[in-house]
């Protein structure tokens, strides 16, 4: 079982790293590029648990670890 | 139209990251979690850009800037 994490900042949260990669892509040529947002995306291996478990882990984990809830907004997936 | 892509470090390369987040769930309880692997997330919005077009400024943008090619994989979709 995994999960996969997508951390994001919060809409109207600064994203430096989303602006930096946008204006160097802009400066490279690539001028279709609107709004960049950067994020973390993390994958976590389960050992023995089922799905229902490793949800309720992956959520605890994303509120205790992986983001930061002032600032950050955090979706997961469990898959197989 | 909108591209999401997951930059990971590839099989076999290490990845600091992902084991230090490993370690630090394990050390307050998270004894399930087994290995974690560290990306980005990266989402990038285009203006006027059909999807076919979105794909390929998106396969350029991955190779020229987002992802290091020696010791990262990327994947991404394009959205509505």
């Amino acid at each position: 079982m995994k999960a996969e994490i997508y951390v994001t900042c919060k809409q109207g949260i600064l994203d430096p790293e989303g602006n930096a990669v946008r204006k160097a892509l802009n400066s490279i040529g690539f001028d279709a590029v609107g709004s960049v947002r950067f994020g973390k995306y993390i994958e976590m291996e389960f050992a023995d648990v089922d799905k229902a478990e490793a949800e309720k882990l992956t959520e605890e984990a994303c509120r205790k670890l992986l983001a930061n809830q002032n600032t950050e907004t955090y979706r997961f997936e469990i898959v197989d």
